[in-house]
Protein backbone atom coordinates (compact mmCIF):
# COMPACT_ATOMS: atom_id res chain seq x y z
CA UNK A 1 0.00 0.00 0.00
CA UNK A 2 1.32 3.30 -0.89
CA UNK A 3 0.99 6.26 1.85
CA UNK A 4 -1.00 8.33 -0.14
CA UNK A 5 -3.62 5.63 -0.19
CA UNK A 6 -3.03 5.13 3.56
CA UNK A 7 -3.11 8.92 4.60
CA UNK A 8 -6.80 8.81 2.22
CA UNK A 9 -7.99 5.46 3.96
CA UNK A 10 -6.93 6.95 7.60
CA UNK A 11 -8.87 10.46 6.48
CA UNK A 12 -12.17 8.39 5.35
CA UNK A 13 -11.84 6.51 8.68
CA UNK A 14 -11.64 9.54 11.05
CA UNK A 15 -14.04 11.13 8.73
CA UNK A 16 -16.76 8.19 9.38
CA UNK A 17 -15.86 7.93 13.21
CA UNK A 18 -16.36 11.43 13.74
CA UNK A 19 -19.51 11.69 11.78
CA UNK A 20 -21.03 8.87 14.11
CA UNK A 21 -19.50 10.43 16.87
CA UNK A 22 -21.07 13.77 16.47
CA UNK A 23 -24.40 12.65 15.50
CA UNK A 24 -26.22 14.48 18.74
CA UNK A 25 -28.29 17.32 17.33
CA UNK A 26 -27.69 20.26 19.90
CA UNK A 27 -28.25 24.02 19.32
CA UNK A 28 -24.57 23.69 18.82
CA UNK A 29 -24.38 20.94 16.65
CA UNK A 30 -24.31 22.97 13.15
CA UNK A 31 -21.49 24.84 13.81
CA UNK A 32 -19.37 22.24 15.64
CA UNK A 33 -20.09 20.05 12.50
CA UNK A 34 -18.80 22.80 10.27
CA UNK A 35 -15.71 23.81 12.58
CA UNK A 36 -14.54 20.00 12.08
CA UNK A 37 -16.10 18.89 8.41
CA UNK A 38 -13.92 21.63 6.81
CA UNK A 39 -11.95 19.76 4.61
CA UNK A 40 -9.04 19.28 7.14
CA UNK A 41 -6.27 17.00 5.70
CA UNK A 42 -6.26 15.15 8.84
CA UNK A 43 -2.60 15.02 9.76
CA UNK A 44 -2.73 13.59 13.21
CA UNK A 45 -4.98 11.11 12.60
CA UNK A 46 -2.91 9.41 10.28
CA UNK A 47 -0.30 10.01 12.69
CA UNK A 48 -2.08 7.80 15.24
CA UNK A 49 -3.27 5.29 12.35
CA UNK A 50 0.30 4.98 11.57
CA UNK A 51 1.74 4.41 14.77
CA UNK A 52 -0.77 2.07 15.76
CA UNK A 53 0.72 -0.28 12.38
CA UNK A 54 3.82 0.27 14.16
CA UNK A 55 3.11 -0.86 17.58
CA UNK A 56 0.45 -3.41 16.82
CA UNK A 57 -2.44 -1.71 17.79
CA UNK A 58 -6.01 -2.34 16.06
CA UNK A 59 -7.57 0.62 13.81
CA UNK A 60 -11.13 -0.17 16.07
CA UNK A 61 -8.83 0.98 19.38
CA UNK A 62 -6.96 3.46 17.49
CA UNK A 63 -10.11 5.56 16.01
CA UNK A 64 -11.02 7.33 19.75
CA UNK A 65 -7.11 8.38 19.81
CA UNK A 66 -7.08 9.87 16.63
CA UNK A 67 -10.81 11.16 17.20
CA UNK A 68 -9.82 12.90 21.09
CA UNK A 69 -6.61 14.36 19.17
CA UNK A 70 -8.69 15.61 15.74
CA UNK A 71 -11.48 17.07 18.04
CA UNK A 72 -8.83 18.93 20.25
CA UNK A 73 -7.00 20.28 17.30
CA UNK A 74 -10.12 21.38 15.52
CA UNK A 75 -10.96 23.43 18.63
CA UNK A 76 -7.61 25.11 18.75
CA UNK A 77 -7.78 26.35 15.16
CA UNK A 78 -11.64 27.86 16.19
CA UNK A 79 -9.94 29.65 18.94
CA UNK A 80 -6.50 31.06 16.83
CA UNK A 81 -9.14 32.27 14.59
CA UNK A 82 -10.71 34.62 16.31
CA UNK A 83 -10.67 38.37 16.35
CA UNK A 84 -8.59 38.94 19.75
CA UNK A 85 -6.10 35.66 18.30
CA UNK A 86 -4.96 35.44 14.86
CA UNK A 87 -7.88 37.37 13.60
CA UNK A 88 -8.25 35.02 10.62
CA UNK A 89 -11.86 35.33 8.16
CA UNK A 90 -10.72 32.41 5.82
CA UNK A 91 -9.70 28.81 7.05
CA UNK A 92 -8.98 26.23 3.77
CA UNK A 93 -10.60 29.01 1.47
CA UNK A 94 -14.12 28.95 3.52
CA UNK A 95 -15.35 30.98 6.29
CA UNK A 96 -13.92 30.84 9.93
CA UNK A 97 -16.15 30.12 12.23
CA UNK A 98 -16.75 33.25 13.83
CA UNK A 99 -17.02 34.39 10.37
CA UNK A 100 -19.81 32.20 9.59
CA UNK A 101 -22.16 32.53 12.81
CA UNK A 102 -20.61 34.87 15.31
CA UNK A 103 -17.90 35.23 18.22
CA UNK A 104 -19.58 33.80 21.04
CA UNK A 105 -20.49 30.70 19.06
CA UNK A 106 -17.12 30.20 18.02
CA UNK A 107 -15.59 30.80 21.60
CA UNK A 108 -18.45 28.35 22.36
CA UNK A 109 -17.68 25.59 19.86
CA UNK A 110 -14.51 25.71 20.83
CA UNK A 111 -14.84 25.52 24.70
CA UNK A 112 -17.54 22.35 23.76
CA UNK A 113 -15.12 20.14 21.17
CA UNK A 114 -12.23 20.35 23.72
CA UNK A 115 -14.56 18.27 26.09
CA UNK A 116 -15.96 16.28 23.32
CA UNK A 117 -11.68 15.82 22.55
CA UNK A 118 -11.21 14.44 26.00
CA UNK A 119 -14.79 12.13 26.23
CA UNK A 120 -12.94 10.34 23.30
CA UNK A 121 -10.60 9.22 26.26
CA UNK A 122 -13.36 7.65 28.23
CA UNK A 123 -13.60 4.65 25.38
CA UNK A 124 -10.39 2.91 25.56
CA UNK A 125 -8.99 0.75 27.94
CA UNK A 126 -8.84 1.47 31.62
CA UNK A 127 -5.36 -0.10 32.38
CA UNK A 128 -4.07 2.98 29.93
CA UNK A 129 -6.39 6.11 30.47
CA UNK A 130 -5.07 7.66 33.08
CA UNK A 131 -1.41 7.75 31.25
CA UNK A 132 -3.54 8.57 28.03
CA UNK A 133 -5.76 11.45 29.58
CA UNK A 134 -2.46 12.61 31.57
CA UNK A 135 -0.03 12.73 28.28
CA UNK A 136 -3.35 14.64 26.30
CA UNK A 137 -3.83 17.11 28.76
CA UNK A 138 -0.07 18.27 29.20
CA UNK A 139 0.19 18.48 25.46
CA UNK A 140 -3.02 20.58 24.57
CA UNK A 141 -2.95 22.75 28.07
CA UNK A 142 -0.77 25.38 29.60
CA UNK A 143 2.35 23.70 29.04
CA UNK A 144 2.12 22.89 25.60
CA UNK A 145 -0.20 23.62 22.97
CA UNK A 146 -2.11 26.35 25.05
CA UNK A 147 1.19 27.65 26.05
CA UNK A 148 2.34 27.81 22.18
CA UNK A 149 -0.44 29.70 21.22
CA UNK A 150 0.34 32.48 24.05
CA UNK A 151 4.01 32.90 23.65
CA UNK A 152 2.68 33.41 19.37
CA UNK A 153 0.16 35.94 20.03
CA UNK A 154 2.10 37.66 22.50
CA UNK A 155 5.92 37.67 20.27
CA UNK A 156 4.06 38.95 17.00
CA UNK A 157 6.56 41.69 15.85
CA UNK A 158 9.36 41.11 18.10
CA UNK A 159 12.01 39.51 16.77
CA UNK A 160 12.95 35.61 17.74
CA UNK A 161 16.09 33.19 17.95
CA UNK A 162 15.82 30.28 16.03
CA UNK A 163 15.76 28.47 19.80
CA UNK A 164 13.30 30.73 20.79
CA UNK A 165 11.10 30.34 17.60
CA UNK A 166 11.46 26.25 17.77
CA UNK A 167 10.67 26.38 21.21
CA UNK A 168 7.38 28.09 20.50
CA UNK A 169 6.53 25.79 17.85
CA UNK A 170 7.31 22.43 20.02
CA UNK A 171 4.55 23.84 22.29
CA UNK A 172 2.18 25.41 20.02
CA UNK A 173 2.18 22.22 17.05
CA UNK A 174 5.30 20.02 18.32
CA UNK A 175 3.49 18.90 21.52
CA UNK A 176 0.10 18.00 20.00
CA UNK A 177 1.70 15.89 17.03
CA UNK A 178 4.03 13.91 20.00
CA UNK A 179 0.96 13.22 21.22
CA UNK A 180 -0.41 11.76 18.34
CA UNK A 181 2.51 8.94 18.35
CA UNK A 182 2.39 9.17 22.04
CA UNK A 183 -1.47 7.55 22.75
CA UNK A 184 -1.23 4.99 20.13
CA UNK A 185 2.04 3.50 21.76
CA UNK A 186 0.72 4.38 25.72
CA UNK A 187 -2.24 2.19 24.84
CA UNK A 188 0.03 -0.56 23.40
CA UNK A 189 2.10 -0.42 26.17
CA UNK A 190 5.51 -0.88 24.56
CA UNK A 191 8.68 -0.97 25.76
CA UNK A 192 10.21 2.93 26.96
CA UNK A 193 12.88 2.24 24.21
CA UNK A 194 10.09 2.21 21.88
CA UNK A 195 8.52 4.97 23.24
CA UNK A 196 11.76 7.47 22.89
CA UNK A 197 12.02 6.68 19.59
CA UNK A 198 8.87 7.47 18.78
CA UNK A 199 9.32 10.94 20.78
CA UNK A 200 12.22 11.41 18.77
CA UNK A 201 10.46 10.36 15.42
CA UNK A 202 7.80 12.58 16.52
CA UNK A 203 9.61 15.47 17.51
CA UNK A 204 11.26 15.89 14.32
CA UNK A 205 8.28 15.77 12.09
CA UNK A 206 6.42 17.84 14.22
CA UNK A 207 9.29 20.59 13.63
CA UNK A 208 9.26 19.44 10.04
CA UNK A 209 5.77 20.20 9.37
CA UNK A 210 6.20 23.95 10.96
CA UNK A 211 9.19 24.64 8.41
CA UNK A 212 7.43 23.34 5.86
CA UNK A 213 4.14 25.51 6.58
CA UNK A 214 6.71 28.49 6.44
CA UNK A 215 7.77 27.71 3.25
CA UNK A 216 4.66 27.05 1.52
CA UNK A 217 3.49 30.50 3.10
CA UNK A 218 6.33 32.29 0.73
CA UNK A 219 6.43 29.95 -2.18
CA UNK A 220 2.75 29.00 -2.79
CA UNK A 221 -0.38 30.92 -3.99
CA UNK A 222 -3.52 32.18 -2.32
CA UNK A 223 -5.62 29.39 -3.94
CA UNK A 224 -3.61 26.47 -2.88
CA UNK A 225 -3.09 28.08 0.35
CA UNK A 226 -7.02 28.43 1.22
CA UNK A 227 -5.53 31.57 3.04
CA UNK A 228 -3.74 35.21 1.78
CA UNK A 229 -0.34 33.83 0.53
CA UNK A 230 2.70 35.91 2.82
CA UNK A 231 0.33 36.02 5.34
CA UNK A 232 2.75 35.46 8.19
CA UNK A 233 5.18 37.96 6.73
CA UNK A 234 2.63 40.65 6.64
CA UNK A 235 1.55 39.76 10.35
CA UNK A 236 5.11 40.42 11.62
CA UNK A 237 5.40 36.82 12.25
CA UNK A 238 8.98 35.19 12.90
CA UNK A 239 9.34 32.06 10.43
CA UNK A 240 11.88 29.84 9.74
CA UNK A 241 12.42 31.50 6.15
CA UNK A 242 12.62 34.54 7.46
CA UNK A 243 15.47 33.47 10.10
CA UNK A 244 17.53 30.92 8.35
CA UNK A 245 16.31 31.83 4.59
CA UNK A 246 14.54 30.13 1.94
CA UNK A 247 17.88 27.34 1.50
CA UNK A 248 18.40 27.22 5.04
CA UNK A 249 14.54 26.11 5.92
CA UNK A 250 15.00 24.14 2.90
CA UNK A 251 18.32 21.90 4.50
CA UNK A 252 17.02 22.19 7.86
CA UNK A 253 13.36 20.21 6.57
CA UNK A 254 16.13 17.92 5.08
CA UNK A 255 18.03 16.99 7.99
CA UNK A 256 14.83 16.94 10.24
CA UNK A 257 13.60 14.09 7.52
CA UNK A 258 16.71 12.00 7.92
CA UNK A 259 16.40 12.05 11.93
CA UNK A 260 12.22 10.82 11.59
CA UNK A 261 13.53 8.29 9.23
CA UNK A 262 16.37 6.63 11.75
CA UNK A 263 13.82 7.43 14.51
CA UNK A 264 11.81 5.23 12.78
CA UNK A 265 14.27 2.54 11.92
CA UNK A 266 14.55 1.80 15.54
CA UNK A 267 11.13 0.43 15.77
CA UNK A 268 10.25 -3.21 15.32
CA UNK A 269 7.14 -3.03 13.73
CA UNK A 270 6.03 -1.91 10.71
CA UNK A 271 6.89 1.61 10.23
CA UNK A 272 6.22 1.88 6.49
CA UNK A 273 3.33 4.32 7.23
CA UNK A 274 5.51 6.30 9.82
CA UNK A 275 7.53 6.49 7.14
CA UNK A 276 5.34 8.19 4.60
CA UNK A 277 4.07 10.75 6.85
CA UNK A 278 7.74 12.02 6.93
CA UNK A 279 7.74 12.08 3.19
CA UNK A 280 4.39 13.58 3.14
CA UNK A 281 5.45 16.76 5.23
CA UNK A 282 8.74 17.46 3.80
CA UNK A 283 7.36 16.99 -0.20
CA UNK A 284 3.48 18.21 0.60
CA UNK A 285 2.86 21.42 -1.39
CA UNK A 286 -0.67 22.72 0.55
CA UNK B 1 -19.56 20.15 63.52
CA UNK B 2 -21.82 23.50 62.21
CA UNK B 3 -22.03 23.69 57.77
CA UNK B 4 -20.49 26.69 58.29
CA UNK B 5 -17.23 25.74 59.76
CA UNK B 6 -17.95 22.52 57.05
CA UNK B 7 -17.61 24.92 53.67
CA UNK B 8 -15.05 26.86 55.26
CA UNK B 9 -12.73 23.96 56.01
CA UNK B 10 -13.85 22.76 52.25
CA UNK B 11 -13.05 25.81 50.82
CA UNK B 12 -9.63 26.35 52.84
CA UNK B 13 -8.65 22.22 51.74
CA UNK B 14 -9.79 23.25 47.88
CA UNK B 15 -7.95 26.50 47.71
CA UNK B 16 -4.11 24.83 49.19
CA UNK B 17 -4.65 21.71 46.82
CA UNK B 18 -5.36 24.03 44.07
CA UNK B 19 -2.44 26.10 44.90
CA UNK B 20 0.07 23.13 45.02
CA UNK B 21 -1.40 21.96 41.73
CA UNK B 22 -0.73 24.72 39.89
CA UNK B 23 2.50 25.76 40.87
CA UNK B 24 3.89 25.25 37.58
CA UNK B 25 4.61 28.87 36.23
CA UNK B 26 4.21 29.55 32.88
CA UNK B 27 3.93 32.42 30.65
CA UNK B 28 -0.06 32.26 31.45
CA UNK B 29 0.62 31.35 35.07
CA UNK B 30 -0.06 34.50 36.40
CA UNK B 31 -3.38 34.82 34.75
CA UNK B 32 -4.46 31.25 35.53
CA UNK B 33 -3.63 31.79 39.16
CA UNK B 34 -5.56 35.19 38.52
CA UNK B 35 -8.66 33.30 37.55
CA UNK B 36 -8.90 30.45 40.11
CA UNK B 37 -8.04 32.64 43.24
CA UNK B 38 -10.10 35.65 43.04
CA UNK B 39 -12.57 34.79 46.30
CA UNK B 40 -14.84 32.19 44.77
CA UNK B 41 -17.27 31.00 47.81
CA UNK B 42 -16.20 27.02 46.38
CA UNK B 43 -19.66 25.82 46.48
CA UNK B 44 -18.78 22.92 44.17
CA UNK B 45 -15.88 21.70 45.86
CA UNK B 46 -17.92 22.10 49.20
CA UNK B 47 -20.60 19.11 47.35
CA UNK B 48 -17.53 17.29 45.98
CA UNK B 49 -16.26 16.98 49.47
CA UNK B 50 -19.94 16.72 51.19
CA UNK B 51 -21.22 13.76 49.06
CA UNK B 52 -17.46 12.25 50.13
CA UNK B 53 -18.74 12.17 53.11
CA UNK B 54 -22.14 10.33 52.51
CA UNK B 55 -20.79 7.95 50.17
CA UNK B 56 -17.51 7.22 52.69
CA UNK B 57 -15.07 8.30 50.38
CA UNK B 58 -11.68 10.23 51.47
CA UNK B 59 -11.09 14.01 51.06
CA UNK B 60 -7.96 12.78 49.87
CA UNK B 61 -9.53 10.93 47.17
CA UNK B 62 -12.19 13.42 46.70
CA UNK B 63 -9.35 16.56 46.19
CA UNK B 64 -8.33 15.96 42.37
CA UNK B 65 -12.26 15.67 41.92
CA UNK B 66 -13.16 19.19 43.47
CA UNK B 67 -10.38 20.35 41.84
CA UNK B 68 -11.60 19.33 38.17
CA UNK B 69 -14.74 20.50 38.66
CA UNK B 70 -13.27 23.99 39.68
CA UNK B 71 -11.42 24.25 37.69
CA UNK B 72 -13.57 23.99 34.73
CA UNK B 73 -16.02 26.32 36.61
CA UNK B 74 -13.59 28.84 36.77
CA UNK B 75 -12.57 28.93 32.66
CA UNK B 76 -16.63 28.90 31.87
CA UNK B 77 -16.21 32.05 34.18
CA UNK B 78 -13.57 33.55 32.43
CA UNK B 79 -15.77 32.78 29.05
CA UNK B 80 -18.78 33.96 30.12
CA UNK B 81 -17.20 37.55 30.89
CA UNK B 82 -15.81 37.97 27.32
CA UNK B 83 -17.29 40.94 25.41
CA UNK B 84 -18.54 38.46 22.85
CA UNK B 85 -20.55 36.79 25.85
CA UNK B 86 -21.88 38.33 28.73
CA UNK B 87 -19.35 41.72 28.51
CA UNK B 88 -19.07 41.70 31.93
CA UNK B 89 -16.22 44.45 33.47
CA UNK B 90 -16.05 43.26 36.97
CA UNK B 91 -16.43 39.21 38.95
CA UNK B 92 -16.45 39.60 42.54
CA UNK B 93 -15.53 43.18 42.56
CA UNK B 94 -12.22 42.61 40.58
CA UNK B 95 -11.47 42.80 37.00
CA UNK B 96 -12.28 40.26 34.66
CA UNK B 97 -9.23 38.23 33.36
CA UNK B 98 -10.08 40.26 29.89
CA UNK B 99 -10.06 43.67 31.34
CA UNK B 100 -6.79 42.87 33.61
CA UNK B 101 -5.15 41.08 31.13
CA UNK B 102 -6.37 41.23 27.36
CA UNK B 103 -9.12 39.25 25.36
CA UNK B 104 -6.72 36.90 23.65
CA UNK B 105 -5.37 35.70 27.30
CA UNK B 106 -8.59 35.38 28.61
CA UNK B 107 -9.58 32.81 25.60
CA UNK B 108 -6.07 31.13 26.47
CA UNK B 109 -6.78 30.81 30.12
CA UNK B 110 -9.56 29.43 29.92
CA UNK B 111 -9.03 27.16 27.39
CA UNK B 112 -5.58 26.14 29.48
CA UNK B 113 -8.11 26.09 32.63
CA UNK B 114 -10.35 23.23 30.88
CA UNK B 115 -7.63 20.91 30.10
CA UNK B 116 -5.93 21.24 33.67
CA UNK B 117 -9.46 20.18 34.99
CA UNK B 118 -9.45 17.08 33.31
CA UNK B 119 -5.93 16.66 33.77
CA UNK B 120 -6.81 16.31 37.51
CA UNK B 121 -9.18 12.80 36.60
CA UNK B 122 -5.65 11.26 35.85
CA UNK B 123 -5.05 11.01 39.69
CA UNK B 124 -8.13 9.03 39.95
CA UNK B 125 -8.68 5.32 40.29
CA UNK B 126 -8.07 3.74 36.68
CA UNK B 127 -11.48 1.14 37.50
CA UNK B 128 -13.74 4.33 37.87
CA UNK B 129 -11.44 7.02 35.43
CA UNK B 130 -13.78 6.46 32.17
CA UNK B 131 -16.92 6.58 33.98
CA UNK B 132 -16.00 9.73 35.65
CA UNK B 133 -14.10 11.19 32.18
CA UNK B 134 -17.74 10.87 30.74
CA UNK B 135 -19.52 11.97 33.46
CA UNK B 136 -17.36 15.61 33.82
CA UNK B 137 -17.60 15.62 29.95
CA UNK B 138 -20.83 15.55 29.40
CA UNK B 139 -21.33 17.95 32.25
CA UNK B 140 -19.32 20.51 30.62
CA UNK B 141 -19.58 20.18 27.27
CA UNK B 142 -22.24 20.90 24.29
CA UNK B 143 -24.75 18.65 25.60
CA UNK B 144 -24.14 19.98 28.93
CA UNK B 145 -22.81 23.14 30.74
CA UNK B 146 -21.49 24.69 26.88
CA UNK B 147 -25.44 24.43 25.66
CA UNK B 148 -26.63 26.07 28.25
CA UNK B 149 -24.45 29.47 27.51
CA UNK B 150 -25.37 29.34 24.02
CA UNK B 151 -29.06 28.50 24.93
CA UNK B 152 -28.91 32.03 27.63
CA UNK B 153 -26.70 33.87 24.69
CA UNK B 154 -29.04 33.09 22.43
CA UNK B 155 -32.21 33.96 24.26
CA UNK B 156 -31.16 37.25 26.09
CA UNK B 157 -33.86 39.51 25.15
CA UNK B 158 -36.42 36.74 24.47
CA UNK B 159 -39.48 35.52 26.40
CA UNK B 160 -38.93 32.01 27.84
CA UNK B 161 -41.45 29.93 29.43
CA UNK B 162 -40.68 28.52 33.06
CA UNK B 163 -39.72 25.36 31.75
CA UNK B 164 -37.71 26.64 28.91
CA UNK B 165 -35.65 28.66 31.66
CA UNK B 166 -35.16 25.51 33.80
CA UNK B 167 -33.98 23.50 30.62
CA UNK B 168 -31.39 26.09 30.22
CA UNK B 169 -30.19 26.29 33.59
CA UNK B 170 -29.86 22.75 34.17
CA UNK B 171 -27.54 23.05 31.37
CA UNK B 172 -26.06 26.02 32.40
CA UNK B 173 -25.09 25.09 36.09
CA UNK B 174 -27.32 21.90 36.70
CA UNK B 175 -25.15 19.93 34.68
CA UNK B 176 -21.91 20.70 36.90
CA UNK B 177 -23.63 21.13 40.03
CA UNK B 178 -24.72 17.20 39.28
CA UNK B 179 -21.71 16.84 38.32
CA UNK B 180 -20.24 17.64 41.60
CA UNK B 181 -22.19 15.24 43.78
CA UNK B 182 -22.06 11.93 41.15
CA UNK B 183 -18.05 12.11 40.78
CA UNK B 184 -17.19 11.03 44.54
CA UNK B 185 -20.06 7.90 44.20
CA UNK B 186 -18.70 7.08 41.10
CA UNK B 187 -15.74 6.47 42.46
CA UNK B 188 -16.87 5.20 45.57
CA UNK B 189 -18.77 3.18 43.46
CA UNK B 190 -22.24 3.09 45.29
CA UNK B 191 -25.05 1.63 44.08
CA UNK B 192 -27.77 2.86 41.53
CA UNK B 193 -29.90 3.83 44.25
CA UNK B 194 -27.95 5.36 46.13
CA UNK B 195 -27.01 7.45 42.91
CA UNK B 196 -30.29 8.25 41.70
CA UNK B 197 -31.35 10.00 45.32
CA UNK B 198 -27.97 12.05 44.95
CA UNK B 199 -28.98 13.06 41.16
CA UNK B 200 -32.50 14.15 42.59
CA UNK B 201 -30.42 15.97 45.34
CA UNK B 202 -28.61 17.86 43.17
CA UNK B 203 -31.16 18.34 40.65
CA UNK B 204 -32.94 20.59 43.48
CA UNK B 205 -30.13 22.12 44.98
CA UNK B 206 -28.89 23.58 41.18
CA UNK B 207 -31.91 24.71 40.36
CA UNK B 208 -32.67 26.18 43.96
CA UNK B 209 -28.92 28.22 43.26
CA UNK B 210 -30.03 29.99 40.54
CA UNK B 211 -32.71 30.75 41.77
CA UNK B 212 -31.40 32.88 44.71
CA UNK B 213 -28.93 34.32 42.08
CA UNK B 214 -31.74 35.93 40.58
CA UNK B 215 -33.25 36.96 44.02
CA UNK B 216 -30.83 38.25 44.88
CA UNK B 217 -29.76 40.38 41.49
CA UNK B 218 -33.07 41.72 42.81
CA UNK B 219 -32.87 42.08 46.18
CA UNK B 220 -28.54 42.56 47.31
CA UNK B 221 -26.76 45.44 46.61
CA UNK B 222 -23.73 46.15 44.20
CA UNK B 223 -21.67 46.36 47.03
CA UNK B 224 -22.25 42.75 48.30
CA UNK B 225 -23.04 41.13 44.89
CA UNK B 226 -19.60 42.26 43.30
CA UNK B 227 -21.34 42.82 40.14
CA UNK B 228 -23.85 45.62 39.15
CA UNK B 229 -27.45 44.95 41.66
CA UNK B 230 -29.89 44.10 39.04
CA UNK B 231 -27.59 43.64 36.27
CA UNK B 232 -29.79 40.14 34.76
CA UNK B 233 -32.85 42.86 34.21
CA UNK B 234 -31.17 45.67 32.47
CA UNK B 235 -29.80 43.16 30.03
CA UNK B 236 -33.15 41.73 29.41
CA UNK B 237 -32.07 38.24 30.35
CA UNK B 238 -35.18 36.05 31.51
CA UNK B 239 -35.15 34.83 35.28
CA UNK B 240 -37.00 33.39 38.01
CA UNK B 241 -38.24 36.69 39.80
CA UNK B 242 -38.84 38.01 35.97
CA UNK B 243 -41.32 34.80 35.29
CA UNK B 244 -42.49 33.96 38.64
CA UNK B 245 -42.21 37.26 40.56
CA UNK B 246 -40.47 37.53 43.84
CA UNK B 247 -42.91 35.71 46.15
CA UNK B 248 -42.94 33.09 43.59
CA UNK B 249 -39.74 32.75 43.14
CA UNK B 250 -38.96 32.09 46.91
CA UNK B 251 -42.32 29.94 47.38
CA UNK B 252 -40.45 28.15 44.41
CA UNK B 253 -36.96 28.07 46.92
CA UNK B 254 -38.58 26.42 49.57
CA UNK B 255 -39.96 23.79 47.74
CA UNK B 256 -36.98 22.70 45.76
CA UNK B 257 -35.30 23.01 49.61
CA UNK B 258 -37.34 20.38 50.88
CA UNK B 259 -36.64 18.40 47.72
CA UNK B 260 -33.31 18.23 48.31
CA UNK B 261 -33.67 17.09 51.83
CA UNK B 262 -35.81 14.75 51.23
CA UNK B 263 -33.61 12.92 48.58
CA UNK B 264 -30.76 13.55 51.45
CA UNK B 265 -32.76 11.72 53.56
CA UNK B 266 -32.70 8.45 51.02
CA UNK B 267 -29.06 8.33 51.43
CA UNK B 268 -27.22 5.49 53.66
CA UNK B 269 -24.29 6.92 54.71
CA UNK B 270 -23.79 10.50 56.71
CA UNK B 271 -25.51 13.04 54.45
CA UNK B 272 -25.04 16.26 57.32
CA UNK B 273 -22.67 18.29 55.05
CA UNK B 274 -25.28 17.58 52.20
CA UNK B 275 -28.33 18.85 54.30
CA UNK B 276 -26.21 22.00 55.69
CA UNK B 277 -24.86 22.85 51.57
CA UNK B 278 -29.17 23.23 50.77
CA UNK B 279 -29.44 25.20 53.95
CA UNK B 280 -27.20 27.53 52.93
CA UNK B 281 -27.98 27.48 49.14
CA UNK B 282 -32.03 29.06 50.03
CA UNK B 283 -30.10 31.07 52.89
CA UNK B 284 -27.25 32.85 51.43
CA UNK B 285 -26.86 36.30 50.80
CA UNK B 286 -23.77 36.69 47.92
Amino acid sequence: MTFKSFAQDSQARIESYLDRQLADATLLDEAIRYSVFNGGKRVRPALVYATAQAVGLSFDSADPLAAAIELIHSYSLVHDDLPAMDDDDLRRGLPTCHKKYDEATAILVGDGLQSLGFQQLSLTPAATIGATLETLCEAAGPNGMVLGQAVDVASAGSALSYEQLRAMHRAKTGAMIVASCLLPAIVAQVEPAELAALQRYADAIGLAFQIQDDILDVTSDTDTLGKPQGSDIRNDKPTYVSLLGLEGARAELTKLHAEAMSSADELTGDSAALRGVADYIVSRVL
